[in-house]
């Protein structure tokens, strides 16, 4: 294998040698500080050793081993310390606290590696067969719970998909590629490079997550305003479920009943698992620029964005920042020299010359690509509208910047908790017309929320990802945390800016999935009829509820038990049958 | 209410004063008979007067008739002889022939006509509760045998949904409109009008057929090349079923686990009732054109129309006709002028000289629309493409003759029925690198199951509605009746169709469902574990069996059961449970 990425750092995002560096950033940490109301630094609070980690004893499963063990080589399986720890959740504000504390609860009993599609079937036909719960696992990058064990009483298995890695087949001429599902964001460029390919999708997670992680969580790239989400792309896909292989064919679009694909897309791991997809290409870009500008006001900066896709010329990428989110941006910008520093003073002189008045002013990030006569038009037309609005153009440096740190932005939140602060995110969708008004409200619940442990708040906001008829509304939130009440106030603001979504006819998740943290707000996104559909296709094809039990099926008391999420002795005892 | 659109002729397509005009398109009946070895003309073979249908005694559910007639007004529900035979079938040649003989065994026992969303309700729960089964019913235009009932023994009802063809909202900002299915395209698109507004949906069915229709069925428009397929307009949809109603938000996009708006796309009636949905809609364009160019080969057409997908220039609308099917556009112009006549000589001329070989050179029907300066760029775009591929322009004469006949191209076949010829369409969809292998094999395996009867083949094909990975490849065929084995002729031909497509890897149909003439090949195309997921949501949504039963769920048997619709007593009795 020329790629085979390692897990990330068991306590935290990324590879053991990558952080947040506060030298190259010198100037976000002042300003969180000033923001969030730091005014002494106490000692920076270490994860504890990976020795010192809490978990129960693994159940053992003997019949089930052993016909694992006939099956598969022995470094397929493997119930170390490490890769217990390292697969018992995925990379939320809770799962990162509670490892860093020591508690690995969620952990599963044993990881398996599978390296084709029948050792999937086999670990799942031996899975029904003796008993056993399996989860999924990609990069194990999830950030809304999708990868705890949510219940005890009988073995669970992590199934780690990374050897699953190869670009199967390339249809050139029909733009169409066929990937096993364990490969990773920067494997599968590369190797659709080899054939001039890219699929075009570049969430904040790509280094570290998959194929399969994306299908199964309806994910969203950076570009999806020109490549579409991942659902867009999924031509045909397999699934291996206890039931046996679901599998469909590679046509454009089809007229077969109800679409097949999309009992899978999304299915979070609950029915089945992901092995291999055909997937929509596209050439790689001949030309690629990333021009950032600047508006006046929010409103200003929505209505070009509005106006673009009226006008049918969307950028590949947009990014919009609020006023608080402009700040930050411009705080994590890295050193400068003196004669940039220079520079800046002269340009806020020209912009206040401009009308602009600079704490309202909104950073817009944007990035086109394709061909170079096709961009140039682009660019010219989107300028003229961002014009229009009162938008001016602050070239490409402020673009190249993000570009150039646009995957690092999750380690922040280490940094952060190293401080004992806790910072994390919500997103939702919702129309043009109530992009706004959920602003507003969102912005107010996450803030009083805040206000309510009586710290200062921060929180900021990004509108991307714009379709015909609306928009990704993307809020971030930081505060200082009250020592033995830090989960406390986790829950209290993730719920505020949840139940705005929900109160204001958005959705509980634009690209992040339901998981845990947001399964309490299902029934009133997708109707209770929605899940009871739901949870038909999980009776039909997981009778036995062997796969990631517990997702996607509220409880008949939801916020009850996600509040309990991440306190001791919260783990169900089974609960078999899956519910219909 | 201004717009209150008829039901078609019982026996054919249409309102009952159109139908196909041979003195208008004088060159088609001789191209016909000479194609199909018709020497001479039997007397015409009108179909029986409706007094003479034969149809099975109404069955009688008296209690559900006395819960209905107490919750809706008298003229909702009716069981007269026109109701039932119109509503017995869709117009599939099944269906036509069926009717013309004077054989509706397919007929319903009641015709509700529900008002609201509440009618619907009402109406499913009585049936539900006093086990009745109910067929959606929209404008009856599906040709693939959605609409008969499959099963005897307990009452069936018809739910015609006309009178919901209300537009309830129209958010301008944010392009969506909410609309009642039952609305007609021509309504929906007059009422969207008066808001400045478009659906971009036009079916060739787009007189006789509604949006809940389209939903249920996955209906494909002309210009899905711009505007996108049905399911990719749907945004939030409300689905009544005998558990309750379904109901999702109007939100761009989501990653709330399994889209539930595609467990009712494509449901075909067997899980409820689609009710309203929340569709993205277009400003009007301000700029149409209908440009037609001619390719010396289908291959060179088939290059033109990927290398468009791969600049990303494509047309709203393209149509590439095979040379067949070129031939049979030529005969099907309208009478013309002398000098039309001349100037036709001086063009064959010209086209000789530029070395194009009559006989093999193929149709290309386009259109462009949007603003004036984007059409403009696009056609320069697209009109250098063709000229690279060998495509020369036509001007908009052939354009804007389609254009003015789009949707009488179904009365062909009954116009033909009249004289002894059957004609149908099979239609499919897939990969630009398949394309060419999947039309010659079937082009073959048409010619040779007509051939099989001993009469002359008539087939042609042309290829439309495009997309990145591929295109809907339509194929039509035509051959003279043998009397008393016209069913038999006409299954051979259907079932060699169906099966060269499955056999070449592509989908049982793009865009006319599955209804029951498809039905055998549905566990080829998603796998016999897809038929078990979506039989387990029917499970979830309709444990009682009520909703339009024996669909979607192939039999044990599925080529015999398939064979044997419309041999008289080939009904089931009701086989009350969904099969999981």
């Amino acid at each position: 294998m020329s790629y085979n990425p390692r897990h990330m750092k068991w306590w935290g995002w990324g590879d053991v040698d990558a952080g947040f560096n506060s030298e190259i950033h010198p100037g976000f940490w002042p300003y969180a500080k000033a923001q969030l109301g730091i005014e002494e630094e106490t000692p920076l609070a270490a994860p504890v050793p990976l020795e010192a980690v809490q978990m129960p004893e693994a159940i053992a499963n003997p019949r089930f081993l052993a016909e694992l063990q006939s099956a598969l080589h022995a470094d397929q399986v493997s119930d170390s310390r490490h890769d217990r720890v390292v697969h018992a959740y995925g990379k939320g504000f809770r799962d990162l606290f509670r490892l860093r504390q020591g508690s690995a609860e969620g952990a599963p009993d044993l990881v398996v590696y599978p390296e084709n599609e029948n050792d999937v079937l086999v670990t799942l036909q031996a899975a029904t067969h003796y008993d056993v719960m399996v989860i999924p696992f990609g990069g194990g990058s999830n950030i809304s719970g999708c990868l705890e064990r949510m219940e005890t009483g009988r073995m669970a298995v992590s199934l780690d998909m990374r050897r699953m890695r190869r670009l199967l087949a390339v249809d050139a001429e029909s733009f169409t590629a066929r990937v096993e599902a364990g490969v990773f964001g920067p494997d599968l460029e590369e190797q659709l490079s080899a054939h001039g390919m890219t699929l075009g999708h570049f969430p904040d997670s790509f280094l570290h997550s998959t194929l399969g992680g994306w299908i199964a969580t309806r994910s969203a790239g950076m570009q999806s305003d020109k490549y579409g989400k991942i659902e867009d792309m999924v031509i045909a896909l397999r699934m291996v479920t206890p039931e046996g292989v679901l599998a469909t064919r590679t046509v454009p679009k089809s007229s077969n009943g109800i679409d097949v694909n999309h009992l899978c897309i999304g299915s979070e791991g609950t029915l089945g698992v992901i092995t291999e997809a055909t997937m929509r290409v596209h050439p790689r870009p001949e030309s690629r620029i990333v021009p950032a500008y600047l508006f006046p006001d929010f409103e200003g900066g929505l209505q070009a964005m509005r106006e673009c896709v009226n006008r049918e010329c969307m950028p590949s990428m947009v990014r919009l920042n609020d006023p608080d989110k402009t700040a930050l941006s411009l705080a994590f910008k890295p050193v400068s020299s003196r004669l940039s520093q220079a520079v800046n003073r002269i340009f806020k002189g020209y912009l206040r010359a401009k009308g602009f008045d600079l704490p309202r002013a909104c950073l817009m990030l944007t990035a086109f690509e394709g061909r170079s006569t096709d961009v140039a038009r682009q660019l010219q037309q989107v300028s003229a509208i961002y014009r229009q609005f009162g938008g001016i153009s602050l070239g490409s440096s402020a673009g190249k910047s993000f570009e150039a740190t646009k995957y690092d932005f999750p380690h922040i939140r280490d940094f952060l908790l190293d401080r004992d602060v806790t910072s994390d995110v919500s997103e939702t969708s919702t129309v043009w017309s109530n992009i706004l008004p959920l602003y507003k409200a969102t912005m107010g619940a996450i803030r009083a929320g805040i206000l309510e442990s009586g710290v200062p708040p921060w929180s900021g906001c990004h509108i991307s990802h714009t379709y015909r008829s609306g928009a990704s509304v993307y809020f971030t939130f930081g505060f200082m945390q009250q020592q033995g009440r830090e989960m406390e106030q986790y829950l209290r603001v993730k719920r505020a800016a949840q139940q705005s979504f929900i109160d204001h006819g958005a959705t509980l998740s634009h690209h992040h999935a339901v998981g845990t943290e947001h399964l309490p707000w299902l029934a009133a996104d997708v109707s209770p009829l929605g899940v009871k559909a739901v949870a038909a296709i999980k009776h039909g094809l997981d009778p036995g509820n062997n796969m990631n039990p517990g997702r996607l099926q509220p409880s008949r008391d939801p916020f009850e038990e996600w509040s309990q999420i991440g306190s001791s002795s919260r783990l169900k005892t089974r609960a078999k049958a899956a519910s219909s």
